[in-house]
């Protein structure tokens, strides 16, 4: 993994959905969500299964972005913003979102 | 950020300190934490900042293991546990574990 040196941000959140495991529709939430790489100034963009014990997540999301400024412009992007409205908030039961730089 | 393929962990942690910020006990915690990557089998070791307004968590810490096996071997090697009761568990005010594997 790169280290987060010069501004770069890596960007992540822990979700679980409110479909049931294997549905069709939480199939089809994880495709909307993995097409959000497509956005620009999107880097290492990772969907992942969420696996421990101690917590009551089902799956990860992390990418990463060179600076505030890029992670800025993929926070107001058109699809981005629609993907929250239209996707994320009526979908999500629970989730946690966790923003990381350089120590 | 290498996928994670193989049966591959990536384990992560946001914590926060009992300590203040910019202290000297501070500094010592994040120079013990991060000579965990000491132990075999750790890879892709990182400790950062917490950024995101959306959580109170100061700092992240995230690692890789080849396979759930080694992140057990991680687990119980005597470095690790003597961290734990040592270190984190008088000093570390708050925090949540992640671990996350492919999808």
């Amino acid at each position: 993994m790169p280290t987060l040196t010069n501004g770069r941000v890596r960007h992540s959140a822990v979700f679980t959905l409110k479909h049931p495991e294997g549905s069709a529709e939480e199939a089809d939430f994880l495709e909307a969500i993995a097409r959000l790489q497509g956005i620009p100034a999107v880097e290492a963009f990772e969907l992942m299964r969420e696996v421990s014990p101690k917590n009551d997540f089902r799956f990860g999301l992390t990418m990463e972005f060179a600076d505030p400024a890029a992670y800025a412009a993929y926070n107001n992007h058109p699809d981005h913003v629609a993907f929250v409205a239209n996707r994320w908030d009526p979908e999500v039961a629970d989730f946690l979102e966790i923003d990381v730089a350089a120590l």
